[in-house]
């Protein structure tokens, strides 16, 4: 601000300024550029995860859910580290439509197994989270006993524009939380649309949980996902609706007789439950143990892990062709035009197709 | 033959040999080289197409099912010529296990079709067909009816390694068959796996055939299919049948009303009908004409045509991306060796995935 004496004696001259104060006292910004500069490297959250440090495994977490290239090669890094101590847990998958109890079930169940020294995490695959801004899991309060509990580690469902995106981390947390030494995956998620095919992708058991006496029992069910059930499980047995609970389960039973054998070998059980009373809860443990007993003495267990993976191999290369071709700049700007000769007729549909591959 | 007469006197002296007769007499060889040089032109066969001439249009489709690239460009350019002309048709997709009388309940619907001087080509989409060597429209004779009237055509279903390369070639037909003036295109697939999708996507009306007091009303039944369908059609609804086929029709006609509301607008519809016995195929082919006339003045047939030509183009794409891809030498090599590495615990699918593109 300083000026020559021609300017102050000017008819222009300017009282001067009072220098602005810094935006950031140099002492915070020395201590945030530190900071910065301390971003943990590969090797130190590894280690971190593999002692099971929480802080070490939401911020690989963290790094799984970016979208810039840089945390994702680090996260990539980060996964393939872990992988060794990885893979030692069991995945149980959990849907069921909105108001049927998830989080009060997966609370009940969360604490019946940290209170046997399990330790759980608790994740989830909701592809409208991006849109809702978090449907499920996004409010961590709905489980407030469960978050409190040191051997429970709740995160809610990663963000995408995609299904494909959002359960591929959800896929790779997994790991990262197994290799934190979590014994028990359980993966929410919203029991309507494609979400359960994912989930039920990346789980060893599968638990769809309804309600009884909702005028639903049959109608609009969605019956693929019956059919990945390993357990239908009917929630809010408790007072009245105990004998509604209870024929729900006889004809759930029933149907899922229609069903060819599973692969597993294992029959799908019915069962009720009231989490909010925390009935039933130690009986449906009961049964996923014995699941894993059976599955695992059968080898089917191994064998299906390995099958999902081949799955995931194969899902993630058809998703990324698909998204390396049409995010061409020359297919984005041609695709359009392509699409308006199909319909004024001037070409057909496999014409096209051919045209936009040779491009 | 002619020898030396120094020839003739030597011990060596071999008997003159008798002229072998030509394998083909000069002037047979002159005609097939004449006829292959006259292979029909593309203008030719399009000329042929569209003026109705059943040849020209069975050399068509034999150019489209062929897999030499030369008749795959020759076929593309028949399709594009013939494209005006096509599109004026309506599209009926049947299908039903096997034992429902399908051939014979297509054979009563053309017939009646014929008789009142429509034009019915009846064409195929079983991907099961090149390992069975064509389970159904394979043999004519099924249809010995049918076959034999001039207004119908029938193609049995073009063989393949996969559903969308067969389902492709059947769409490509039905261009060639409504430029031929075929104005009833009915397309018969298996009522087993994916091949309903298909053909669902390429029809205006989907009916499926079910038998009654087969006691499968709601058992085995793919939930799927009868989603699709437009209508369900009880067929051998005769003798002392009957009684059991009103009330599968009961109990279908409650089982749709659970199903949404259809983005045509229309309500689909059970009926019986004995094929057999030419009963109740009148109706039918009436509700198919109402279908016609209120998605017409509705304008969604025109919409849903366009949808479907854009499912087609993006089908086609995906599935040549993949193809593509999976026959790279390198990958068709490197593949199995990531899979051994995921199935060794080395690698996970992401990590794996993210080679195999960059190779």
């Amino acid at each position: 601000m300083a000026k020559s004496d021609k300017q102050k004696t000017s008819a222009l001259k300017e009282k001067d300024g009072i220098k602005a104060p810094d935006a950031l006292s140099s002492v915070s910004a020395k201590a945030i550029k530190s900071r910065r500069q301390k971003q943990p490297s590969v090797n130190d959250l590894v280690k971190g995860i593999t002692n099971g440090d929480i802080t070490a495994l939401s911020r690989a977490i963290t790094l799984i859910e970016s979208t810039n290239p840089k945390h994702t090669e680090k996260a990539n890094k980060i996964i393939t580290a872990c992988l060794p101590y990885a893979n030692d847990s069991i995945r149980v998958g959990i849907t069921g439509v909105p108001g049927v109890g998830k989080s009060t079930f997966i609370e009940a169940l969360g604490k019946h197994l940290t209170n046997t020294n399990k330790k759980v995490a608790v994740l989830a695959v909701d592809p409208s989270s991006s849109l809702s801004k978090g449907s499920i899991l996004g409010d961590k309060t709905r489980m407030e006993d469960l978050v409190k509990i040191k051997n429970a580690f709740i995160r809610p469902s990663p963000s995408g524009d995609s299904l494909g995106g959002v359960a591929r981390k959800t896929r790779e947390t997994i790991i990262l939380c197994e290799a934190a030494g979590f014994d028990t995956i359980l993966i929410e998620t919203v029991g309507v649309g494609q979400s359960e095919t994912a989930v039920h992708s990346m789980v060893d058991f599968f638990l769809l949980l309804k309600l009884a006496g909702a005028g639903d029992e049959l109608q609009g069910i969605k019956r693929g996902i019956i059919e990945m059930a390993d357990a239908i499980v009917i929630n809010k047995a408790d007072g009245e609706n105990v004998k509604a609970a209870k024929s729900a389960k006889l004809e759930f039973n029933r149907a899922l007789h229609l069903y060819p054998e599973k692969a597993s070998g294992w029959t799908p059980k019915t069962t009720l439950c009231s989490a909010l009373h925390n009935e039933g809860i130690s009986e449906i443990w009961d049964m996923i143990s014995n699941y894993m007993s059976e599955t695992t003495s059968s080898n089917y267990f191994e064998t299906h892990r390995t099958e999902q993976n081949k799955f995931w191999l194969l899902q993630t290369i058809e998703e990324r062709l698909k998204s390396n071709f049409y995010n061409k700049p020359k297919i984005k700007s041609e695709l359009q035009q392509q699409i308006e000769l199909i319909e004024s007729g001037k070409t057909t549909p496999f014409a096209a197709a051919e045209y936009l591959l040779g491009l």
